[in-house]
């Protein structure tokens, strides 16, 4: 054998021409873990999947040969249908009243938060967060150059006491945040929903302060009473609330269709630079045909089925973690913040874990402060079965134990 | 009546907050013009309704409760069975071996150069185009404030000799450019398609320079003769060329889906940045099931009704603008390339004829020399009937003879 043809050729070597400041390389996926309780995965049979079919068949025999143009004659704004379910949905429940014009259709509604930082954001724009927050929104604050401000939150969201000296220490610089971003319903981490009082303070420093609420609203649909509270773009008219929002929590996470809501001043700069031949089609289509008739029933279904869920981590978790495992009972959602002793970090726990088989996200990547998120951690109860709960926190406990014995027994986790 | 109640609400100002730099904001949306002579759009009668209504029951079915995970199973390089398919289409007809670890399904071809772009360039960075090239390549590198180097292209698309010079140049200066992006296969605007022995040479180029090439082939599907040359990608095996291809010219524009081929070390690094929660699931699904066993049948008779269309507009060309309207006849593809008189301005031609409901794309947007591509204009043939073709390069012919007499007629546009 000659060891020149058994040779392949040298890979091109890229490492010169990347762009400077990249993330870390991604690793190989090897598949999901079987204890999965990361990310924002669904229930497997709660996908209405016969609805889908029958929306499928329907629409694209209807007007399936519309897909020969970008945007099937409706426009940049996405499938006219769509926005006007929307825009239906968007009244009734969270008191918002808009026309279609003010309804983009997104790719997700991680697209809408991509869409408005790139008008908004330059490098070195001071943002408001919540200093517990969605991490996809940190990291990519992040990778923008943004100068991150988080905002303490209570049982009641986004605290408007913090916010306001917050607000007064930047003023004192001369800075003025580009926006406040917050998750009123169901807040991403802590599964809190704002009360409309709390909304109208966080409104009023937002009017004094200058400064636009970007508010996220992607779990809205999942609080367990049926009964959202009006969203802040509700509670004022004079444009400052950029709204989004996302069917990746209540009909599936792979659909990647969200929303934005916003007046036609910034909807024509984001239109401007949303230069993706529109979000998919086929998607926009099906989704507007299936949520018509069936969206309500569905998602009452689903909530059942997630609070079920619920209900067996906070007894897997009480059973096996004691008091060890802090938490506040969500008011709705797909995930558990939980606090866990001093000593604990969960950032190593979250390592050693998926050696187990058992995926959690760490509290660092949840917060501001990655420091104070070190004893953090979510639960996703979503998308494994009730038996992979059960298991999966019995994995847990173990690997708590066994990697901070003393954190776990000074707090009782076996009682 | 009260003043006071009947003014609404001031509207928020973004002005002072928007990033400086953005481009000018989108005007609304009117719809398509009766006479639509622009941008990808194709064939509405050819979008395979059918099979696409039968491919989604079947996949939907079978698999639909995958939608409850991002990434269904399959990982954020895409649908399993989509990337399989893609391999084999690439085996077969472009003569690229690839894994399916190197094939990452992306929100349309778009998004292939978004991701590229986004790991390769900083502002300030050089790349090399050919200078008549896609509108929305230059587009996208403006806006990341790239130094557009553009190239000649000949009968033969990208023109190696030229590309010589500007690498020699470019060395003189320590330049070394980011990428030669290229489009070899229906090259957009001018429909050619480049030889294998061409892209051997500018292979050979890029292998030289130390600089990689970016080729585009989503019209590569569309050659009249249903046999493409061989991929640039299939020419080495060092991983130089990064490939990106598309659905959206062969079954459906509004369908968002294309891809990127491109070896771990380069993949590694835009998955690292595809943080949009995958490319949307459904349209993923009922692609692939679609394309296994009907793609090669649908595309052949795709390309014939195409043809059939560009013949019309060719004979149209002929009868309204004689020898006024000069081009090449394509080898593939939905637009033609027209070169007109001196005088005649086709960015003026575009704004006027719109008004008489024809769009076409004024040749400045098709050339990294604006002021070179004031005569030239392209026109896309796929999407208006043969009878609005007709009736649209009627009226195109009447809007030019009265803005821009002396050329038209001193060129004999009425024989």
């Amino acid at each position: 054998m000659d060891a020149k043809e058994s040779v392949p050729a040298e890979p091109f070597d890229f490492t010169e021409l990347l762009r400077p400041g990249l993330p870390p390389a991604a690793t190989r996926w090897t598949g999901f873990p079987k204890y999965n309780f990361v990310g924002g995965h669904n229930d497997t049979d709660s996908v209405p999947v016969d609805g889908l079919v029958a929306a499928a068949t329907a629409v694209l025999k209807r007007e399936g040969s519309s897909l020969s143009t970008y945007g099937m004659t409706s426009g940049p704004l996405g499938y006219r249908p769509l926005r006007e379910f929307i825009a239906r949905k968007l009244a009734q429940e969270a008191g918002i009243a808009c026309s279609i014009e003010e309804i983009l259709i997104t790719s997700g509604s991680l697209q809408g938060l991509d869409l408005v930082n790139q008008v908004l954001l330059a490098p070195g724009d001071t943002v408001i967060v919540e200093h517990m927050t969605y991490g996809g929104a940190i990291t990519r604050l992040q990778r923008l150059g943004a100068n991150i401000v988080g905002v303490a939150v209570d049982h009641d969201g986004l605290s408007d006491t913090a916010l306001k000296s917050t607000l007064d220490l930047l003023r004192s610089r001369a800075i003025r945040p580009k926006y406040i971003y917050t998750i009123p319903t169901v807040q991403n981490p802590t599964a809190t929903v704002m009360s409309e009082a709390r909304r109208r303070k966080i409104l009023a420093l937002s009017s004094e302060y200058g400064v636009p609420l970007f508010e996220d609203e992607c779990y809205a649909d999942l609080v367990w009473e049926g009964k959202r509270p009006r969203a802040f773009r509700a509670l004022t008219e004079d444009d400052r609330v950029i709204h989004i929002g996302s069917f990746s929590k209540s009909i599936a996470p792979a659909l990647r269709i969200g929303y934005l809501v916003t007046g036609w001043p910034l909807m024509s700069r984001i239109l401007a630079i949303k230069n993706d031949g529109g979000s998919g089609a086929i998607e926009q289509m099906i989704l507007a045909e299936y949520c018509q008739g069936h969206f309500d029933d569905h998602v009452q279904v689903l909530r059942k089925t997630l609070r079920r869920k619920l209900d067996v981590l906070v007894e897997a978790l009480r059973s096996r973690f004691g008091t060890a495992a802090e938490f506040e009972y969500p008011a709705g959602g797909i995930f558990l913040w939980v606090n866990l002793p001093d000593g604990v970090d969960t950032t190593r726990l979250a390592q050693v874990a998926l050696q187990s088989g058992v995926a959690i996200n760490p509290g660092a990547e949840w917060m501001t402060d990655s420091v104070a998120g070190r004893k953090r951690l979510r639960l996703c109860f979503a998308h494994p079965s009730e038996q992979v709960i059960r298991e999966g926190i019995e994995k847990l406990a173990q690997v708590c134990q066994r990697e901070f014995p003393a954190a776990a027994t000074g707090n009782k986790a076996h009682r």
